[in-house]
């Protein structure tokens, strides 16, 4: 109740963050697209020059995390060095390179009347990013915010305190070399809880949300957002194998679906493979063999003695580890079920020679991305050609899949007339 | 807080009406489109053969209602007759003929690995839809939710129940003589006001709420869903009159724009004429002569002792009534400046001949629909060529304006692969 609720003080700060950020945001959207991406360039420049700052302000934010008994992945993800600042500045840099959606007239339409009408692509407003430990965060959704003329209010995790004002501080001076006013990246100057939840109930002031972390940060912003939120909760994705697969194919996508890297959103986290594939047997050792443990139901695990009990949890459990769930289904309406019925509607994915059955399952699952015969590990924004992502929506409105620059936009209609009246 | 707070009956009826509804959404999205709109033009048949049963309904709603005190507009919204009713049933076999948007693949993308990227339209879900007097919004709103493969929750007012449940069975009848299952068209059946709250907190149920009906009612909904709201909340439209305005075009558009009707949120309430117009007296002199109370700021009230002086909540009240406010401004930028003070962001105008002046406005002002030469009663779906809106939207997400059938659409990602990994 404390996030639905905040206090007094928390909510005037979110208040007058957002009016200075939406006044900035004005002046953003009337500079022109190379205005705002040179802008972007110099920012990636003061990124590489404050290198020393940075990283000193990095190192004071780790010292803390240790002396706090951080986990090692999460002072991991804290941590910054030359390499990875640099990689920081390179990705603004070449945000600062994609095309900009902003302007682009997506409908033209002349009315019998004489009347032209045109749906034109514009900024949104004011994006709110509420992150945990992730110091790049503040770059990379600063800059992709910039870049389609939307001011951001950041808030990022205490424990990147430090790193995340230094990072602020250098894209700011760059950004204001060239003209963005310094309203446009806000980071908010407490750490106070409560202005998260000033920052989620600022409904008409932060256009969209768009938290970036933990299951804990995003059901938590999910629930008690007034503001529109851009998320999604679970990753839990699952490879169906059909019957007709070529069997070296399934057993290339599941080991690359699953293993390739466990932590992400897209990994594969429930195999199911049909009763009438004839390979199961490799399909699974392949993954045993590989050091992953296989928790099935009791066809797959009378398959292969090292496969455990799935319970009825482990059927909604993104392990986000070298766990996988394996069920044994009698054809594609069990295994759309079974997606149906435990899935998260981010990314599915079938395996099958068999067009007719890759139609079917393409059309009727319900999730944001579904996929025929590629590994679910593509669930990425950069693998999409989008250039970079903002995050993974799973919500049904506005944008969905991997959001990158056209999900930061909305468009408004443009009514051309001679002198047109309804009389 | 009752909205807010549902009794349990309301939370497990609305949970039970949208289950099935989402049910039988299902199976409507899996009818191809032909079907989908053979359904409906079934729909309007039985709409039509019902005649005698609903308009024997209306009259008992519209007794209750004169027995009740209702006003004379409001029975007026209330009262169906046969010409009435074949509107409706035109207007469902109209949508009926609407190219349908489902299906459409936005945009198709091939990857340098092979993988074949494709945006495709799909219809969004279970829409709900809260609703005041006019019975016709039953018919509307589920022809236009059906014709895209949605299911409907129709919540209609209590004056209209017996009207909305006969027009509601007519439908359904019409609907599953051509395979459309019942739930995919739903009537809340309790008039308990626990329902609508029950429905405005039933996230990840119903998909997206359309309030249809006074400001009062959209107020609340906005105020206390927690599902995603498409709506607008005023129409506070303002016409700028520039200095190098046509006089003949500006004195007939603001005519039209305030005085066409009324009592559409697209009417004109505010005239923002420039002090360098040249034809001001004779702009304002046609509006009152035309009977309409024009409400000025000083320098308005010094070219006519006919207009009254404006208070400053005139500048922000959507009469729709033959009253205007009227302001002169000097120049454009405070023309714009008064409208982003004031405007509700729904459909503002420019009359003037300087296409470099036009480009400013259009650019500059912050509205769902911004118009060069029009008369802003052309803010509606019908006039944009959408065939029929479900509302006018000035939310920043998902849709804006005249919201049609694409509005009541969303998209998922297909990807399409021949064994690809991400290795």
């Amino acid at each position: 109740m404390a996030l639905a609720d905040p206090s007094t003080d928390a909510r005037l700060l979110v208040e007058r963050l957002a009016r200075e950020g939406r006044g900035a945001q004005a002046t953003l959207a009337g500079m022109d697209s190379r205005a705002r991406a040179d802008a972007l360039l110099a920012a990636a420049e003061t990124l590489r020059a404050d290198e020393a700052a940075i990283l000193s302000a990095n190192a004071a934010d780790v010292a803390a995390g240790e002396a706090a008994g951080l986990t090692g992945a999460m002072l991991d993800r804290l941590r910054l060095d030359p390499s990875r600042l640099a990689g920081i500045a390179d990705a603004v840099a070449a945000v600062a390179g994609l095309p900009d959606p902003v302007g682009e007239v997506i409908s033209r339409d002349e009315r019998p009347n004489g009347l032209v009408l045109e749906r034109v692509r514009i900024p949104i407003g004011l994006i709110g990013i509420i992150y945990e430990s992730r110091p790049n965060v503040t770059a990379d959704a600063a800059a992709l915010c910039v870049k389609v003329g939307n001011a951001v209010l950041l808030r990022g995790g205490s424990e990147a305190v430090h790193s995340n004002r230094a990072i602020h501080a250098a894209m700011v001076r760059g950004l204001a070399s060239a003209g963005v006013p310094a309203a446009a990246v806000q980071l908010v100057p407490t750490q106070d809880r409560a202005a998260v939840g000033a920052m989620l109930a600022a409904a008409g002031l932060i256009d969209m949300i768009v938290p970036r972390g933990g299951k804990g940060l995003v059901a938590r912003v999910q629930a008690d957002a007034r503001v529109p939120v851009l998320a999604h909760l679970d990753g839990l994705c699952h490879t169906y194998v059909h019957a007709a697969a070529d069997p070296a194919m399934a057993r290339r996508i599941a080991l690359d679906a699953k293993l390739r890297r466990t932590g992400i959103c897209g990994a594969m986290e429930t195999l199911l493979v049909d009763a009438a594939f004839p390979d199961t047997p490799a399909l699974l050792g392949d993954l045993l063999d590989a050091g992953c443990e296989l928790r099935g139901d009791a066809r797959a695990q009378a398959i292969d003695p090292r496969i455990a009990p799935a319970s009825d949890e482990d059927w909604e459990t993104e392990y986000l580890d070298t766990i996988l769930s394996v069920a044994v289904v009698d054809g594609p309406e069990a295994a759309m079920a079974h997606i149906a019925r435990h899935g998260s509607h981010h990314t599915d994915a079938i395996v099958t020679g068999d067009e007719r059955v890759a139609r079917q399952f393409l059309t009727q699952v319900d999730s944001a991305i579904v996929m025929h015969n590629a590994s679910s590990q593509f669930a990425d924004g950069g693998e999409f050609g989008l250039g970079a992502e903002i995050g993974i929506a799973t919500g049904r409105l506005h944008a969905r899949g991997p959001v990158a620059l056209e999900g930061l936009t909305t468009y408004k209609w443009l009514v051309l007339g001679s002198g047109q009246v309804r009389g």
